[in-house]
């Protein structure tokens, strides 16, 4: 018994980025995943530490934290000296690292990837308008170019530098999120070496979501990114 | 000359939480405002270290970072010693800091409060549903009412705890800028105690946006908070 707990789900990146720090940092937990369309995350278990009723939601000991950067900056800074190093010491590492998570959180995750994905969801068919599409998809488009271009530039491997950090962490979730949903990397070249090269590793391999495994995601999804 | 320089706007949360801790730490620094209305944040001076063009960017020494929560990370970590200590050492106080920081961010700012003002910004008033704006009110209220709860249970004066912390700066301009929106705060007594109690603090006085001392937000906008 490691005392430690994580309940998650298969396909969030919320939950994905914790359990990379985990994997990274080899610390030993619990795992109960739990079913989104059987509503797991609204289940006794996770409601009696977590009211919202969502995942990750993490307890080591009596401690519970269920937000997922949280998870990832309490478990780095408990667990700084085992494992993958995420977060460096080096001043100006730390820095580089901090700024590419956050500026991936921001505008890949908030920005770009939900900006396409939520307006689908959220907006009933009838009501979609094509310039707010197009404008989504622009935005989409524009940010990946942007990462696109940092890859290319920096020379190295990972986002912030020649480590695999917590800004790989924070970035490559959604690389993947967006390679199911079959967005063509081809016309992003740094980010298909990138994405082809990180998705072999251990941590990535132990921690990807199982259903993705299974079958395709929903057509009608798909078709709505490849037009990147 | 400190070698530390800030480029931030008036209003802008994202900027403020920086400041905060700038003059929660007693950390000196060049401070340069810039003006949205005549798009300095797009100015050659903020375009050569930050090709975003966007506020905050700092600078420290030959450091640069822009984006808001990576500021505050950097920041605390390089001052630990210095001033007020925004994320304590103790893992069961760290967990809770980084929780309500985190969750503050997520559910304050991005669900509750960007989903009232930018559906109202980014919808032209012939397309907005009188269903998705009650519903987005909703969300408003729902998520006030948890953290008047939170701060009614916790017995104490503070987001995370009896010191001024991180959750604090990551909280209080929220609420500063629904008050400035008209929010009435009387029906979220904890809330009113907590704001008016924090509004008084040196570093938030000191980082008041200044525009707010001049005159009312616009009456439309405020028109669409009042019914919370």
């Amino acid at each position: 018994m490691s005392g430690r707990l994580l309940f998650w789900g298969s396909g969030s990146i919320p939950c994905w980025k914790p359990m990379l720090v985990l994997a990274e940092k080899g610390i030993d937990y619990e795992s109960k995943q739990i079913s989104f369309s059987e509503k797991g995350h609204k289940g006794p278990e996770v409601m009696a530490i977590n009211p919202r009723g969502q995942v990750p939601t993490f307890k080591d000991g009596e401690t519970v934290i269920c937000e997922s950067n949280a998870i990832c900056f309490w478990l780095e800074s408990m667990y700084s000296k085992q494992g993958t190093e995420l977060i460096p010491s080096d001043p100006k590492e730390k820095a580089k690292v901090l700024q590419k998570a956050f500026e991936s959180a921001e505008n890949m995750q908030t920005k770009a990837m939900q900006g396409v994905l939520y307006y689908y969801m959220k907006t009933k068919e009838e009501d979609r308008k094509e310039e707010t599409i197009k404008e989504n998809l622009d935005n989409c488009r524009n940010e990946l170019t942007v990462w696109d271009k940092y890859l290319g530039e920096c020379g190295h491997d990972f986002v912030a530098g020649k480590q695999f950090t917590l800004a790989d962490i924070f970035f490559f979730p959604f690389l993947a999120w967006a390679w199911r949903m079959s967005l063509d990397f081809n016309k992003f070249p740094n980010i298909k070496k990138y994405f082809e090269s990180v998705k072999e590793r251990p941590s990535v391999k132990a921690t990807w979501p199982p259903h993705w495994n299974e079958g395709e995601a929903q057509p009608e999804k798909m078709a709505y990114l490849k037009s990147l």
